[in-house]
């Protein structure tokens, strides 16, 4: 490490490098009075440990332990955070390695030469926030990255990839990650999960998550085949909720606690059952109309509803994404690749008939996530605010940043209160992004709360107990761990 | 008095209670050069009279001064801010006596507990803030409200109940409220406010408002019964409309000086004469479509504009609320238990009919209040901006907290300026959280206003007399008071 | 002038005016830490040339340098930011001379009158901060206007526009403009612009921008009419297309960098040709319905894309304005009258026609603006954070104030980083306005970075990057100076 560090320390020590530094009281309130309740506030939680209970990490690198390849692979590829702002700023994503498994290594130096060129794109975005955070205090970088340090800095991260310091175990083990949720498809087998619960040295609790969005969508093209994925007898439609159910119980015994659903709306009209028979013979028959695909789709979450309320999974809503936008794209790099875009969203209407039938049934959990923030005031937090079952989901995706973060606190709070919001979601792939990401919450909701003691709104003894109850209690209590 | 007290002062002082205390500066920037600037300002309108043109209060507790009954039926069972909150976080509404009249002690003492064993839930919601203030000021309760201390707060605050200086006319002196309006059918005698307007032991005035909602949606169920309420000959489109113009005429003789329409949009789109006169017809037979139901209402919505500008009530629009949005809750409890939800609003296209026709009418005014904040820069205040008759309401229900109100303050005055807002409005059936509310209101203008003096946008010769203009010249320049 | 200032300074001396000063740090955040960052980066950007790459100066004035007329035809008559704000508080538009060449003197100092004795009106809005800092830094005010010194202020004003520091071009040379577009009319000849360039006395850059709106409506009144005037043989649809090229080469010629595209909505969905030829003729011969004229125009804001790729200009796009909202003003007072009002635009279903065929095309820019605020982080900012093409454009018209655009600061920046945004566009009609409101921008953007940076996000040096970028590099890569 030594070694590896050394050319760098060199370069900042001659003033040819810009140092790279975390520091205490970053993304903290900078009014003095303000900020020195917020520093007690966040102190008291800094170190709890993560609850995670929605996120995209492959559960294979914790179950095979292997060590990460590189830096691009680590950072840039799988990371369409980044890769998106880079496309934007003219890299071309295949430069980028997206897509593709980990690169050889000139083409993997090459892509990090790339991401550190362009280290001002990314001025004032989260992203540079969780990579400060992450080169920092996982990899011990002190210069901030540029084109002339670019190769020091692979050379220093991919040294310590290859320790057992930084294999992926002891990273979680570091991050002091108590859950961690995974995303998976309903036909997995699940193997990964039950082989790290049945391993002693593994102590985060990793669980699964059942995401049947493409099972329910049935005029994909491919849809005829993929259903019969689920097992069982997809031949008519008895039969396929028969094998949703049953795969939800297969989920739920290898630990899920949530089942993820995530569409172009938020419809949840029920249709007759004979008519749900007839449209799935149709899609079955590959004959189906977008109409009767979509309608169909709305009757299947209010029916996920349903089997929520009979299995007690916690229902989480992720709609309001224009999937694909770019089609070239997609069809080069494949999904996830960086050109999925927001649409608007509504959810009064849409969720009023699921609501109408389950939104007092006992247990019952439904955690509202969006990506339009007009919802937040307008209608997450007036249905929070009343059903039980509602939960406002943290701020998702292109919302995880700063000022929506704000702007959600204030905009949920102000109607529902604390005892509303499902607490801190990172629903991140980039796993070394975590704890960065759950520290910036931790910061943030400290911050928020000293604005509330500040303006003598709330009493210090309850912010400290609302801010615990954000990061600790309320996430265990929203998906029931 | 002292008696009931006693056990708290002791809990208290023995540091088992937190105290509950309002402090001077609360909701004013906490930036201290911004913070002796708001004061400043605040101090100058915090005891001016409080100007209300529009609210629920029911007039009848005024007129017979009777004791309010406990505090239970005072704070809790009315207020759907309060009891949906404890809904959502599970309570059952039938514990809390929703729809009842005032409980038997036991009961009313149980859901009292219930309240203060979820203080809790209320964190960070104006209803706690509006809460703190009442107890403090009207009944000085010095702790903070808990499991513990549930029963005392309750006899010392029913203790005070029965005393002269809490009866309802002695509370409506001591907050000082120079103009009170109230919200009724159009079908009511109004007898309260004449008697209340001829009992010369009241300086209040009390004002009915004209709300005809519910004759002009002529498809609910029971419309044709309802709309024999009006008087005179409605067998005919004709006699509706003199039935509604007499109403109103009555109305404003009994002080009246507004019409307050709330419906699913703002739509104001004429239709023909004969075509109305079809609608009419159809309903009053019970065959009337929704769609027709639909066109008949905002036909009528123009034509209240069309009174409006002959009998000069001002007219306000409330829309955008799914009303009853949990069925099962509107059939158990009525309406108003806390689950109305808002939807997204419309004004531009929807009020281009009626403001092509009467928008530059002398005297006519209309404010607009929205539940959906993204209309506040797009819509209201755009529209407020040219047109004379057009005011942009303050915030309404949901949207009544600080965050909100702050976001209203900067997104209507940028765009139109201050002369252009309704003045604080506090739309609400808690009569005791009238001060509190206007109280808030003032705070936060004053903060506001103090911030574009730091910012040195405006003078503090200037903020001052646009804060009196808020809070005094303002509403009863737009009310016609 | 000293005549004319004289009772002013007298009267101020006397303390019956209010002094009018510009305060140094006006705008900049309150906090003294983050203040005393924002003064070091606004410093550093405060002088720099402006670059204006959309507006709406007439460009003959800067040819001809006729001195303006006098404080009404500079400041009142043309500013539809000002008539709107006086016509909402009760003056007649007709008195203020709107639609009306320059007024005869009695008619032009009465209408100055009104301005001043409304002066309140203005508070809050930007454009009274824009008044402010015109009186003060143009012509030396300093009293703050009101009803008893509108008349000295005329004189004082109307005296030194007679003088050759304030003629036109002096005043051009005075604002430090380096760049300039105007917008203008495919069919205009461009005589201006020419002469602009061929002057060598004019140091800036004076470029005409194509804005084919009208010729794109083609089911409006008179476009059959009106198309002629873009040359060429426009009897068929192939000749259109040639027309609507030739026009924007000729542009191109005479300096233009952009193409500006103002409809309804945002819609590029195209349609197969013969279709368009089938449309194309029926609105040569009056029969296109409005779907038909619809499906038209979004067809051909497609097309303008392709040309785009072909020639060169940048596209920018200013959707979703109800136009002439109150038809009887539009009919006495003609457009631009005050009561253009906005309405909700959507991006991403919309342009993803465009984008799939267009969006990754080297050297293509689309600048994206709109007056609904909530498509910052929902839409705009989404897409601008993937298409190399896409550019957030700076607030635009409603949204021009300092609360806007610290939430398109955040909202965009956040999401998409600094390099996405357009950097400032003054699109004023107001020549006096711009530099006011690109000092007004620098401010606003000094003090975002700087709670960039006390918040720890972002070292200084890389915040003086981003502002220099944002005032200077930004406009001219986007828009290809």
């Amino acid at each position: 490490m030594a070694t590896a560090c050394e050319p760098i320390a060199t370069a900042l020590t001659l003033g040819l490098m810009a140092a790279l530094t975390l520091h205490p009281d970053r993304l903290l309130p900078t009014d003095p009075a303000v900020r020195s309740i917020a520093r007690r506030l966040y102190e008291a939680v800094r170190d709890l440990p993560i609850v995670s209970p929605h996120g995209h990490v492959d559960p294979r690198i914790l179950r095979d332990d292997t060590p990460f390849a590189d830096p691009t692979s680590l950072f840039l590829q799988p990371d369409h955070y980044v890769t998106r702002l880079l496309h934007a700023g003219g890299v071309p994503l295949q430069q980028l390695g997206v897509g593709e498994e980990p690169l050889p290594e000139n083409r993997a130096r090459e892509a990090w030469r790339l991401l550190c060129a362009h280290w001002d794109l990314f001025r004032g975005t989260p992203v540079r926030y969780w990579f400060d955070s992450e080169l920092v205090d996982i990899f011990g970088v002190t210069e901030r990255p540029c084109a002339e340090n670019a190769d020091a800095l692979y050379d220093l991260i991919a040294g310590q990839l290859r320790q057992p310091s930084h294999r992926p175990r002891a990273l979680l083990r570091r991050f002091g990650i108590d859950f961690l949720a995974t995303t998976d498809d309903p036909g997995d087998d699940l193997t990964a999960h039950a082989a790290l619960r049945d391993d002693p040295a593994v102590d985060t609790t990793v669980a699964p998550t059942f995401r049947p969005d493409r099972y329910l969508e049935i005029g994909r093209p491919g849809w005829p085949e993929q259903v019969k994925a689920l097992g069982g007898d997809v031949g008519d439609y008895a039969g396929y909720l028969a094998a949703l159910e049953a795969r939800r119980r297969y989920f739920i015994a290898h630990g899920a606690v949530s089942a993820d659903h995530g569409h172009a709306d938020a419809g949840t009209e029920p249709i007759e059952r004979h008519e749900a028979e007839r449209i799935y013979r149709a899609a079955r028959a590959g004959t189906v109309s977008p109409a009767e695909a979509a309608a169909f789709r709305r009757h299947m979450t209010f029916e996920m509803a349903r089997m929520s309320c009979d299995d007690g999974l916690v229902m989480t809503m992720h709609p309001g994404i224009h999937r694909n936008h770019h089609p070239a794209t997609a069809n080069q790099f494949g999904p996830d690749s960086g050109h999925d875009i927001p649409t608007a969203v509504e959810f009064t209407h849409a969720l009023q008939p699921l609501l109408a039938r389950f939104g007092t049934h006992p247990g019952f959990h439904l955690v509202l996530f969006t990506v339009d923030a007009d919802v937040y005031n307008r209608e997450i937090a007036p249905l929070a605010g009343f059903y039980p079952c509602v939960y406002a989901g943290a701020p998702w995706w292109f919302l995880d940043n700063p000022s929506e973060i704000r702007h959600y606190q204030a905009a949920v709070t102000e109607i529902a209160g604390f005892s509303r919001l499902s607490g801190f979601i990172d629903d991140t792939r980039a796993f070394c992004s975590i704890p960065a990401r759950h520290d910036m919450s931790r910061r943030l909701d400290a911050g928020f709360l000293a604005d509330l003691v500040a303006a003598h709104r709330l009493d210090e003894d309850e912010a400290l107990d609302a801010l615990t109850g954000l990061v600790d209690d309320q996430p265990r209590k929203v998906f029931k761990l």
